[in-house]
């Protein structure tokens, strides 16, 4: 691994190669960033223009059959529902992540308010990201409940009796480190509490078995490895034991069973379909379809197994890399070290000079992300990032260290 | 009035007339249900293409900043804001109409509860759009507080002590009435309430002014009259004398003092910032400045005044010739004859064909839609439709009528 050949043979013989021509990558630029933000699938701005000039333009309302935009919510969840490890009609995709979580988020405290009025504690991790935890605490302040948030290392003593609701991101956003979903959510069923998941930094990166987990909710975004487009619509699940015995709070006209009646009376719809509010935004939907559907495609070659392998792969290899050519940098190694707790998301901290590393990359080519104080944040999604990619990036970083001492 | 000519005449006079080719029309087609999907401005396709080719494709995440997608919510929140009476930074698009009514009537009914615990009754209209008045229901059960729907004459006598919330469709999607935004406003606060209003069925069709009418709280959706696109993102205002008094319970990052803070604990926003919530939906927002730009173009041709007057025009004569043509037909007229009481829309009603009615006008080419029980609705969007649309269309009904006798 010593020199370019060897990411070049591990191109030449990657399964998910082929899928790389599925996507339209920046010119002239190593995209660390898919975490972030997803590249365009060709698909999508084909499907884009057929939304824009035959569904909107030509056909109109009429589209809301025709075009199917009325079934999009659900369609869509039952192309996640693979990368899920959830069956179909168990998934719609609408509304962002934080209001997706409020509604879950929401659902578990009526339940536990209900089951156990005298459990008021929801635990969640400090490093959660930021949306998640705002939603908490609003919802803990309706409920007259407190969110105690807990370092990773001590999250496992913090599951007790005392414990309502277990909130936490599947992969924690600033170091790639995942939780174990079906450990966790175990230890809070155990204690009486439930298990509510955020896997947006997740889904379409590492397998996700929200059925054999036995999860009770759980909320993920599609923009980032799903490939969806910017702030394409979020997606909830919850599990089938709990979704038609309570109504959801932002009852909106979607989730209705029977929407076009237009009832004075609220009556929510059977299933996951409840989950929905109101009018779905179907130009950011539709377009979503074309990343989902270059995961179904992924199937043939190999689907979440081999992806979750390339992931380990390019971010093992990154790792070693770094610490051998950037030796007496500076850079230390914030994600695990264990490919096992990890997804496909590198995070280093330099002690004074991330951000200026990262812009210094950013001019040559590289796309990394800064994150307050001192991260330098690096996504390797594994349907479009090469080996060489991986290398090259290497490189650059080694030459920026070398300008910057 | 009686002849073709007399339309013609009208459209070749017609002031707003250059904006029609601002548009694109469906082939062979009247398109009266721009009341319910506003058609495609074809600067929209542009738009939409830039943005998946440039913006997504070409410059990723660097586009929050480069394309100022950042920003979006508040840009487009300014050019609504003409169109409602407001000045700057006191609008922004986000999430569906349904998702802000939440977060409008939450917070209303938060305020209600510290000025006057002891009044626990929300007054909304029978005929209200279906979704406000589940979002409303939701609501009440949250916060013990009650839901009287009443009749549209009954509405002044139910404002009185015992009110904590006025909340009203502007105008009635069914039937296009139109309240006095300022006179039930006015007569809320003279009993100690606060007034919420939806103006989905209004804004873009008839002037609003949300601050002259000294409203408390307002939400409405842009894919209507003002042709954003299928479900394009709503928009909320809430008065500045609120705004900063209390936090809205969907408490995302967006919504956050400081989103790139990435702070662990919830800071609203300074003013209408905070009513956002989660990731916005950038090609559905994009994509609706097309929309919005017809609006401030429409300025410099009489804008909401010569809108306005062309939507009572088209819809009287509508009136007129339908009940000088199809008289004895059956169909009577369900919206109000005044044409101040009425925004630019016609119901009629016929009691055994109304849907057959609407299928065989559609077939003929003649866009309108059929509502429970007996319901056909006409809208009439001035910016795109014609004087002869009106000849035209109730030529075909007439034809119709006389098929189906």
């Amino acid at each position: 691994m010593t020199d370019r050949t060897f990411y070049e043979n591990l191109d030449a013989i990657d399964p998910l190669e082929p899928l790389r021509a599925e996507f339209h990558l920046p010119v002239d630029a190593i995209y660390l960033n898919g975490n972030s933000l997803g590249v365009m699938p060709l698909a999508a701005p084909v499907r884009a223009k057929h939304v824009m000039l035959q569904e909107w333009a030509d056909d109109l309302t009429a589209s809301w059959n025709k075009a199917q935009w009325s079934t999009l919510p659900l369609q869509l969840g039952n192309k996640i529902a693979p990368l899920a490890g959830v069956g179909p009609d168990e998934i719609v995709v609408c509304d962002s992540t934080s209001v997706n979580l409020y509604k879950v988020l929401y659902t578990a405290m009526d339940i536990m308010r209900r089951r156990a009025p005298e459990k008021r504690r929801i635990v969640s991790e400090k490093n959660s990201a930021p949306t998640d935890l705002y939603i908490a605490q609003t919802l803990c302040t309706q409920f007259g409940m407190t969110l105690d948030l807990v370092d990773s290392d001590t999250l496992h003593a913090a599951i007790d009796d005392h414990l309502a609701i277990l909130l936490l991101t599947h992969v924690n956003y600033q170091t790639g480190a995942v939780h174990n979903m079906a450990d966790l959510t175990a230890r809070a069923h155990l204690h009486g509490a439930l298990a509510v998941w955020d896997v947006c930094h997740s889904v379409g990166a590492i397998p996700i078995e929200f059925g054999r987990s036995d999860a009770d909710f759980a909320v993920g975004c599609t923009y980032a490895y799903l490939n969806g487009g910017p702030g394409a619509p979020a997606f909830v699940w919850v599990h089938p034991r709990h979704v038609d015995q309570i109504a959801q709070p932002l009852a909106g006209w979607m989730g209705h069973a029977a929407p076009l009646a237009f009832d004075q009376q609220y009556q929510p719809a059977a299933g996951i379909l409840r989950y929905l509010c109101g009018t779905p935004a179907i130009l950011s939907m539709s377009v979503l379809e074309s990343g989902l559907d270059v995961f179904h495609k992924a199937q043939g070659y190999g689907g979440m197994t081999e992806i979750h392998k390339k992931a380990q792969t390019l971010t093992s290899l990154f790792i070693q890399l770094v610490e051998k050519e950037c030796a007496g940098s500076g850079l230390r190694l914030l994600s695990p070290r264990d490919p096992e707790q990890r997804a496909s998301l590198v995070s280093l901290t330099h002690p004074s000079a991330a951000h200026a590393i990262i812009q210094a990359l950013r001019a040559r080519g590289v796309i990394g992300a800064y994150r307050e104080p001192d991260i330098l944040r690096f996504g390797f999604a594994p349907l479009y990032t090469r080996y060489t990619d991986v290398w090259d990036a290497v490189m650059q970083l080694k030459s920026v260290l070398t300008t910057l001492s």
